[in-house]
């Protein structure tokens, strides 16, 4: 390891009042039709889409090499919405190396973690600003908004964690999360 | 891998506004007698240890395994204050796998975050409500608090990075930060 090629210490400014990375270098946005296959009503989600195609959600990083050893960090930023009487959610993803974990800690909104194990174990947290959820090993996770606002969360994850979308894509969550007469319900 | 004995997702509460984490099933405590051979002013520090020993600084924490995968998080808690003209701050540490890196997003409080390599070079960033600072591999760290409140910061690293006191307490830090006529100086 040559101590010349070492990374310089940096800071990143979070605004925690507001939920946002200040000057992200990258953002990553899913749109309506990057959601295609994940809702339970595919009509409606076909008439958001051809409605305008609106932003989805948003990952904003300051990215740092993705190898052991760094810590990938981002802001997540969730849209609040229906498809249908579904909330919106993120596609969700296990990761690569499915044995590391990831730390959520909610700024601003309210929702849940969903999470599933590859044999069908399924869990969920609630998340509201200060929640902050431990996703374990080897569980596949996605953000779901069930209130008026964005859902904004700070996660933190090991530099050789990747992302894997698609065995989740393939298996599927176990539970949805609707809104229905006023009332979240999870099935 | 016994898919039985995987971890189950949690939530641990982190208090924004206060910084403070809610209901920490362990508590790390340093109190001034634990910071000899840190500080310049030797003398100062015994007259603190004899004046009553107080609180130095705490870590807040809900252990997981410390192993590879898994993600440590702490509220670190550093008390304002100085010994002779020089402000408060941690022991520091490498990490004892010394290529991982550790997320610090300050809560509250106004400091340094002071780091050195091994060969000997220094950087220090600043740290109040927001700023987020990435140490990067093979960085030791410590926490000085210039401010007159607590400094309170949410921490992350890797399961497996351990803590490595040793090193930098042989080495020292090149630069130490005082409170010189109403001024924050770095030397």
């Amino acid at each position: 390891m040559s101590i010349e090629k070492l990374m310089q210490p940096f800071t990143v400014g979070i605004d925690l009042e507001n939920a946002r990375m200040k000057n992200p270098q990258k953002s990553l946005v899913r749109k309506a039709s990057d959601m295609k296959g994940h809702y339970k009503n595919a009509a409606a989600l076909d008439k958001i889409i051809t409605g305008g195609n609106p932003l989805h959600y948003e990952v904003q990083e300051t990215p740092v090499p993705e190898k052991y050893g760094e810590l990938m960090y981002c802001i997540s930023i969730l849209q609040p919405g229906l498809v249908g009487d579904e909330c919106f959610m993120t596609k969700g993803h296990y990761h690569t190396i499915p044995e590391t974990a990831e730390i959520y800690l909610c700024l601003k909104g309210e929702g849940f973690m969903m999470m599933k194990t590859s044999d069908g174990k399924c869990d969920y947290q609630k998340m509201s600003r200060g929640h902050m959820v431990y996703v374990p090993p080897y569980w596949a996770h996605r953000s779901i908004n069930t209130g008026k606002e964005e859902l904004v969360s700070f996660c933190v994850y090991q530099g050789d964690a990747g992302h894997n979308y698609g065995d989740i894509e393939t298996e599927g969550f176990p539970k949805r999360v609707f809104l229905r007469g006023g009332k979240i319900v999870v099935e």
